[in-house]
């Protein structure tokens, strides 16, 4: 490229636009300045681009033959209701197409409380199945031959009761453990940072993450020990970058902890993998997997493997949850499959599409097809597999590769100033960046500067009802319930008692493997929560303080009228009743989701509000307990996980039990429109759906509390 | 890239395939060879790879700042029924997003057929919308500012009228011709090859071409005067290599029909357009548009033009409607997403996204909705608006645009030795190429060896109904003949008759301008069908004697057991007959959609059928005189412009009339699933719809004549 043409280039880009080419330039999230235009000039000194696949340094894919050779696994997370429920609906996958398995428990399971527990009476099969011992599991995987379909099981909290009553369900379907393919999340770091499906405090966690590693590394060599997860982080708001790099720097921290375990680099680490979520920013999601794979070999050569393959990089990706949205739900259709296609240009090994349905509730038979087709269709019709990495070369593209790269190994080297992940999480570095990237993408969408079609602009007059899956989770929890007690009832007691002894002390001496206790456990019949409860003894329960990142909405509204009438509305309000107006921003039942509730909470504090962060996993009656003692006016529960049919009417009662008649109940969130009548009519004020413009939000506070006062 | 490492890859790919890489190539329909891999070395000689958007040869784009500077006009063909329900159509998608309006007329207004006239009663307002003069072009555009909004029209066969009717309207409107903008397509040679709205022969025809070139280029600087179109080669079936070459070769002699008849090069090469399908193979399609523009500057380049923009080529894209399945409708929801984003990728100027009913019906407003927002989505929310060419430098996509263009240039060279378009049209060469390829493809979908998901893989257990929106076309033509005739009425019959006059003296002579005497006609209030009759009355109609191909599915099926027990059962059924049973393939109506009926022609001949290609645009009597006077058993009739309910029974009725009642009538194509019972009820024996293998259409037609050897 001679200098002189793009000289030609540049006047006549501003002649068509009338401005300095430079106005061109796109500023993303991650801090990347986008040119209008890349060109020969931009790759040339690029070092990673004479690279070829499935070969060192993996950008261009870990495998020489890619899809060319056998396509990526079409593995859809799915799971709701009992083991029965999902089990049929796996099978039915399997056979329409689908390769693997990939379960979804729910948030009970997760948190490591059985289904009979009362904290989790709200949660029991909501968001996923509910499992809570070895009987469960076999139901779950019955007429599944594990010797042949691979199962991914995203577990981080109860992940040691889960993966034991696995690999006994496997046993006594005839497959050796040694013979079973798939893989576990087991990734507790990410859990920390944003999902919030833990149990233990990290140092105990992640004991729990390296003695999985050693068993797996000694008994399962087929089985994928962990999966090191961005997806949560994406989901939470965190930018590529943030994605990128928190999710490698916690790879690195889980090698150090199995080497400190003393097991070899090379022993294990062809069974680690990688769970990467694909947004809706389709060349940079294909180049984030190419410079994931390039900055892997680069963590990984500090280890000095002797095996090539030690270097490389595999992973699952999952299109974005957070992208699709309850508004004009075909068009999630749409979004699903650009996503999907970018994920692939990546070079995923395996990979999940949502269904459209997914921002509003489960996925339906119907919308689990369109989503599995949209893969099949990506395999046979586009012709996108019969090259492998097809944008090699690109100079966007590899530019792209290179700045992610580079960007995020800059974040990677700062966690290390810190001391590794561990401690990086401990401090809430990562947590805290990726809120304020949460914030921030909030603001430009309420903005508009960021549209969103069909939420933002383009939107439907009204907006149309569309089937939904409904679980019953009275009737799962009886179910459960009933099968516990049957378990229970004929299992051996004194085999039970002394393998959770076992255990126990595993736990408390640090010697031993935690597992290889649990699999004894699990085989005596022992159940999710009593394997759960038989580690808390020893290493307690995880508690965080929440943090409310501030000024993102005030910065970006400094001088918006919008703001400024907020203000004045809320300042009248507060000369009414003598103080700021208070509001408790409340997570009910074992939902962690708390992105939503973090931004809002930030929002409400930079309009004026005064704001209490409620605790994660309250019941109605702590939350009930934390409104009153707090003296707030409104309670908005954010609701993310379905529980909000159960949980927001019983926080309602609550309330009124303790005399605070006068709190309002609003509930933001994943509500399916079919809702909103049974919750209004439940002692909730207001609603508002995904999709809501927070400064709106706000607006609707305040014309409650001023309609209270004019009431009273 | 060193030899050397690439020999490790070689080594590692075979190890992963435990085969020769070579294995892995890929031969696509259109003769190219697809590697598995691509590299750096595949690119280095590559001439074009230096260039840059804007500037020629535009293998990067026809501007400088494409996408980033101003993204492609979304402009959705639609229309149906009446011009008010049209209207209403249209004002509502441009509120919703729309950028530009894009007619489709129905099939008598294509064919320069009043409403009113006996041969287009099954046709009228079905697959576009009815107009019979200025009147109804006025109602068309009311409400639709056309200063600002740009028209694009698909007509051809009647071009001059509706051409003289648009300018008329505006005018009417208050909007010089002057200041019109957008297209007309005025294509007139692929209708000779593929989709058969042609009224007049080639020679006139090119008259009219030429002459619209001239009128535009003087009075309508804003308005492209032709659209050049390849879609329609896709549809009907072409590589994509053919679609480029014989789409290049018609703007050539279009080019060389305006410079004949006296017009500069500079005065209208900036006013014609291009108009290309988007199918399914995602990079190549993108690739294509690519080398359409680098091979479009060579033509141009013959022409000596004085100004760099009249190199240039400009298109409008269209995804695949043939791409498009009956079958599990939704999934044509993530086929059009894909395309889209393919040609976006490739740089389109504007472009129409099918809906997903498309292969059923006519879109509905939730179908619509849903096509227009995979564009707004494509825009707003992917990014790759950001980035001009996004694609370039990539080794794959870089050495795929060489291939397109070496291949399409070859075949550009062979109609050059034949003499050009018109002369390569009158021989039949590209029709013939056309149809092979067409029929090899549905062998290959036929045999499986291309998968379609949810059609020959991946089907569902029952397929669904889906709303679809259905035309009362004798409501329309009521309508229709009422506004004629009050038309008819007010105007004043003797400033008609002159103008008409004028119109034909002026085909006769071939002096003066054709679309400026229309103009005046029109202005007068002539109709389509009058106007069209009085160059009707010099030029004559064309008329095709079809042809089929032979051999394609024979060859492929040889040693089949499929094709060897239908050859046995036929051979059975042969001498219970006495003879060679004997299927006529008809056409109804004014629907030229003719791939599905000579493909199904060319495999019934290869499978031993005696066949007889009906004419096209045959009524119900003729083709029942057809059937009678060849004997035939059977009637198929191939439907694709949803005249089937009126013209199939009626063709049942005229077969009994002629004493014809032994003669089975089946009918294909395009048929609702609604439809079914209806047609089984009036005569029809059997309905073959969208993506039935043709073999087993074979089997059913041969059951048919069993079951009716038995009764007898």
């Amino acid at each position: 490229m001679s200098g002189e043409r793009l000289e030609d280039w540049k006047a006549l880009a501003e002649k068509e636009i009338k401005a300095p080419a430079e106005r061109l330039i796109w500023q993303t999230p991650e801090g990347i300045d986008i040119k209008p235009l890349y060109t020969k000039s931009d790759t040339e000194e690029l070092e990673h681009l004479g690279s070829l696949p499935g070969l060192e340094p993996f950008t261009r894919g870990p495998r020489a033959t890619m899809y060319a050779g056998r396509a990526w696994t079409i593995r859809q997370y799915a799971g709701f209701s009992t083991a029965e429920a999902s089990n049929a609906f796996y099978r039915k996958a399997l056979a329409a197409g689908q390769q693997g398995v990939s379960v979804a428990f729910d948030l009970a399971t997760h948190r490591g409380y059985d289904s009979d527990h009362p904290r989790v009476a709200a949660d029991v099969g909501k968001a996923g199945v509910a499992v809570d011992s070895v009987e469960d599991m076999k139901i779950l995987f019955e007429g599944v031959p594990l010797e042949r379909v691979s199962v991914s099981m995203t577990m981080n909290g109860a992940v040691i009761p889960i993966l034991a009553s696995f690999i006994v369900a496997g046993e006594e379907q005839g497959v050796a453990r040694a013979e079973l393919t798939g893989t576990i999340q087991n990734d507790i770091l990410k859990e920390f940072m944003v999902r919030n499906t833990y149990i233990y405090p990290p140092e105990p966690s992640m004991r729990i993450v390296s003695d999985i590693i050693e068993y797996t590394t000694r008994e399962m060599p087929k089985f994928n020990s962990i999966s090191i997860s961005g997806y949560h982080m994406q989901e939470a708001g965190a930018t590529l970058v943030q994605e990128l790099a928190f999710t490698l720097a916690d790879g690195r921290e889980y090698v150090r902890a199995a080497i400190k375990k003393g097991l070899n680099i090379d022993d294990f680490a062809g069974r680690l993998s990688f769970f990467f979520a694909t947004g809706m920013n389709f060349f940079m999601e294909a180049a984030k997997l190419r410079a994931a794979r390039l900055l892997w070999t680069r963590i990984m050569e500090e280890f000095k493997p002797q095996k090539v393959s030690s270097l490389m990089l595999r992973t699952h990706c999952q299109t974005s949850g957070v992208s699709l949205q309850e508004q004009d739900p075909y068009n999630n259709i749409v979004r699903t499959a650009f996503e999907a296609m970018s994920a692939v240009l990546g070079g995923t090994q395996s990979l999940h599409t949502n269904s459209f349905d997914e921002a509003i509730a489960l996925p339906t038979e119907f919308s689990a097809r369109i989503a599995r087709n949209t893969q099949l269709i990506l395999q046979h019709e586009t012709g996108v597999t019969k090259v492998v990495d097809p944008l090699a070369g690109s100079y966007y593209v590899e530019s792209l590769t290179k700045e992610l790269a580079d960007k995020a190994w800059d974040l990677i080297e700062k966690v290390e100033t810190l001391g590794g992940m561990t401690k990086a999480v401990n401090d809430g570095l990562p947590k805290r960046l990726i809120e304020q990237s949460a914030t921030r993408r909030q603001v430009a969408v309420d903005k508009g500067d960021e549209v969103i079609v069909g939420v933002n602009k383009y939107r439907l007059e009204s907006e149309y009802e569309i089937d939904i899956l409904d679980i019953d989770h009275a009737a799962v929890r009886t179910t459960q319930i009933k099968r516990i007690e049957e378990t229970k009832r004929l299992r051996d007691s004194a085999t039970v008692i002394a393998a959770l002894k076992v255990l126990t002390a595993t736990a408390r001496t640090g010697k031993g493997n935690i597992l290889e206790a649990a699999v004894e456990a699990a085989r005596a019949r022992a159940t999710i929560g009593e394997i759960s409860d038989a580690m808390r003894m020893v290493f307690g329960d995880h508690s965080a303080v929440p943090e409310v990142v501030s000024g993102i909405y005030g910065r970006a509204y400094k001088d918006e009228p919008e703001l400024i009438t907020l203000a004045a509305r809320l300042s009248t309000v507060s000369q009414t009743i003598g103080r700021t107006p208070k509001i408790m921003i409340a997570k009910l039942g074992q939902d962690g989701h708390d992105r939503g509730a973090k931004i809002v909470a930030s929002a409400f504090r930079d309009i004026g509000f005064d704001v209490v962060a409620g605790h994660l996993f309250q019941t109605p009656d702590e939350a009930a307990d934390t409104a009153v003692s707090n003296k707030v006016h409104v309670v908005g529960i954010s609701s993310l996980a379905a529980g909000h049919k159960t949980l927001a009417p019983e926080l309602v009662k609550a309330l009124r039990a303790r005399g605070a008649v006068d709190i309002i109940v609003v509930v933001g969130g994943v509500i399916p429109r079919q809702d909103y009548n049974f919750l209004l009519e439940n002692g909730i004020s207001a609603v508002f759906g995904p999709g809501t413009n927070i400064l709106e939000a706000a607006q609707g506070v305040l014309d409650l509390l001023q309609g209270r006062l004019r009431n009273n």
